[in-house]
């Protein structure tokens, strides 16, 4: 099949509006930090998942390549296309449906182009909630969250999006639909297709809807924040923490000073609170089932507890729902605050919590030792053993300069100290294409052959977002697809 | 390689002791529900990860079907060999070391051949909670129940199995070991692998370690016993319980009268309580982390918001541990008192929780039409939308016969209505063998499609667990092994 008539073929399928070509689909082409600029063949916008059936198995019949896109809020530049004009972008921003709240059964089910924010109010009407929180939940999209197994600010009692979702229903390489879609919280009928395209990046197939586990809303949610010497008693307060209120916590996020100087000078109405005192912030927050009265409770014995011994030097508790989104909002600005000072050189790493003030303490030695004027941000979801362990470049000198002279093995020797600690290179923001290739030096072979394998097998022609996660590999000889 | 020269290759491998052939092996051969008696080429027993993957080379190359076994319990006939003689039983059961326990970050990694009794009574010993929770835990192993992913009563609140393994070691078809043990909690570096393998029988590599997620141990339990005019009351209940206790809420049983009338008539001496009143029971546990009083508290206030509104009409307490063991053993008395009355039909299904007393009434319908003595035992986890719903013969009539019969015929009446509720018809047993040939009628060609795909990619020889889960499918032409 020619170009054109894929074109045409396309435009009969999603209508001649939803086929974008040319000019002007830079938002489409870019990551959002703008690291990569690709160029697509066109933009494909269907409406429903028999459209998106019928766009995969037209470029699959083509042989042209498909990168699937939510919100393009990755930070990975895993739903962008290459330079090469030669793949199709398709955008799943029209399919918004919320198809079915079941309250009852506490699940729903929407479409992959719902954004965050749109799921999280749907659940929110129905008097549930949606746990999973990210900052860019007003653009990303649950495909894309989905997509990517994303993280954020509620793991340590929700988990990650895998353990928010109960069924999905994706359109193979082969442009057929698998309809998996199920509000059932046990079936053990095979394998777990579920979670092997969950976080698999749109290299295996597309997300085109998902059934969502809710849970109850919390009859109270508190927030506190408190300072501390040293990361090791922060780790001591999440051990008092997750001993005193179990499933209660529902955040436990870990700042140090740096990060909390660059918010203090860049967006000072954020007003962050005594991070001029002690090295380290902590922000904890609970959700209780019973009554704020009895929130309040636990959280002063927590802290009464974590005061006496010695854990903490001060805290304060937010006395209204508004001081507690202030406080979220210093967390969440660090990511503002970090970028206005300069593009620096991210870490998304996890480790065993019990091992993370130990390998922060070893990786700030090591790199003040080889950097002496290096800025280390160290920031994150210590509740779940996930750091954003950011280097900002020495003051005085050029960020983009110092990155590209210092950055490689600036990160060789976090990742190589990730690695002695068993830890993991991406903690929750994937492989996409910058990662891409680092991850065969952290990555056990054995891991590396299966997941080949499995690419090969599901999209035999390697046409599913190729050169995401695992190297473009060449299709199969005379691989015309059919998963068989 | 002939079968004698692989037979001495194993032994020299495993020792001469840990080769089993010839006579006396039934205990490896057939189920423990004994439906299936196959005859096993030899019983290998190893000692170490190492060990286990050299036997799996050596029959990789000797093209000898391997059938991994752990504590041979399973409902399904998943773990034992067919009746060709010509199959290794591959036994984990020496296997038992507890490697690590790591209290602070609430992970210990453990060997597939630990009871799941012994990885409990280790995480208690540390202090901490592993919930999983069987009627066959003194014997059946963490690698089995990995597995299967395994169920049990603790799902409401800490999910099946896979919810509960953070990292997976794993000897593939081919022999190698992928070394994907892992204590973290965030980890998005490529597909994932950890769930692909859980749950999928042995057919597509062996688990011989498991890292598990650990949690702390409720301060106090307390565990009520309601009785209910029917289901539709039992389920109003189950909503209240959510809501009130959120995440204390760690039980959630039901029992129809015939289950704890057969409990009454063939295990007197476990008295079930309130059964001759209501048609249904409700077996409830709260798992409190703050104290025994508050938990009564709570409890207390559920049950009298639960009489107020007239969901339930009586109500009980434990006012010890030992009463509430022995409100357990009731529950979990079902499974033998119905085999005492004679072999049943079985049907593990999951239907949404908002579903499930239409379900049931439908079913009970078309089945007491059709067969109007049938006596239906309906009892299981309504916590999670998983009922055992079995059949047992008319009083007066040989189960054998009678089951011989009929059974087919009412088996595919049930499922027929589980379809139309978007269930499924293996909650948390599996498929194994004796749902092999059903399972193709009941799940969407495209996920068997998938399925096949991936099995053919990782077990390209069709070596692993050969007619488990997908029927025996002919070996790729040409295929040596090696993922690739």
């Amino acid at each position: 099949m020619t170009t054109e008539s894929l074109l045409h073929l396309l435009r009969q399928t999603v209508g001649d509006a939803h086929v974008l070509t040319g000019a002007g689909l830079e938002r489409y082409e870019r990551d959002w930090q703008q690291r990569v600029h690709g160029k697509a063949l066109a933009v494909v916008r269907p409406a429903s998942t028999a459209e998106a059936a019928a766009v995969l198995a037209a470029c699959a019949q083509a042989r042209v390549a498909v990168v699937p896109q939510g919100g393009n809020t990755g930070l990975v530049a895993g739903g962008v296309p290459d330079a090469s004009g030669t793949q199709v972008v398709l955008s799943l921003q029209r399919m918004q449906a919320v198809r079915a709240i079941d309250a009852h059964n506490m699940t729903m089910t929407v479409e992959a182009g719902c954004t965050l924010q749109q799921v999280q109010q749907a659940a929110a009407q129905a008097g549930l909630l949606f746990p999973l929180s990210l900052g860019s939940e007003g653009s990303c999209t649950i495909g894309g969250n989905l997509a990517t197994n994303a993280g954020g600010t509620q793991v340590v009692r929700y988990g990650n999006a895998r353990e928010l979702c109960l069924g999905l229903e994706v359109v193979t390489a082969q442009g057929q639909i698998w309809e998996g879609l199920s509000g059932l919280r046990k079936d053990n009928t095979g394998y777990d297709l579920r979670d092997l395209f969950i976080g698999s990046e749109g290299t295996l197939g597309v997300i085109t809807a998902a059934t969502l586990r809710l849970y109850p809303q919390p009859v109270a949610q508190l927030t506190a924040w408190v300072a501390l010497p040293d990361l090791q008693q922060a780790s001591a307060l999440l051990q008092l923490a997750r001993q005193q209120l179990d499933a209660g916590l529902s955040g436990f996020e870990v700042m140090n000073q740096l990060a909390l100087s660059l918010v203090a000078k860049h967006l000072p109405q954020l007003r962050p609170p005594m991070w001029q005192s002690q090295p380290w912030c902590v922000l904890l927050e609970l959700s209780d089932s019973q009554s704020e009265q009895h929130a309040r409770e636990r959280l002063e014995r927590l802290l009464e507890a974590a005061l006496q011994q010695g854990l903490i030097s001060d805290a304060i508790v937010a006395a209204s729902v508004q001081q507690a989104q202030a406080l979220w909002h210093v967390r969440e600005g660090i990511t503002l605050a970090q970028a206005q000072e300069g593009q620096n050189l991210k870490h998304d790493v996890s480790i065993a919590i019990s091992a993370i003030p130990q390998f922060v303490q070893q990786a700030n030695a090591a790199l003040l030792q080889a950097w002496p004027d290096v800025r280390i941000l160290t920031y994150g979801h210590l509740g779940d053993g996930n750091l954003h362990y950011n280097v900002q470049h020495p003051q005085g000198q050029t960020p983009a300069q110092f990155n590209a002279r210092h950055g490689q093995a600036i990160s060789e020797t976090v990742y190589a100290l990730v690695r002695r600690f068993g830890g993991s290179i991406s903690a929750e923001h994937g492989i996409g294409a910058l990662k891409r290739d680092t991850l065969p030096q952290y990555k056990s072979p054995v891991a590396l052959q299966l997941m080949r394998a499995i690419k090969q097998a599901l999209d035999p022609q390697a046409l599913m977002n190729p050169g995401k996660v695992l190297a473009a590999l060449p299709a199969q000889p005379g691989a015309q697809g059919g998963a068989e």
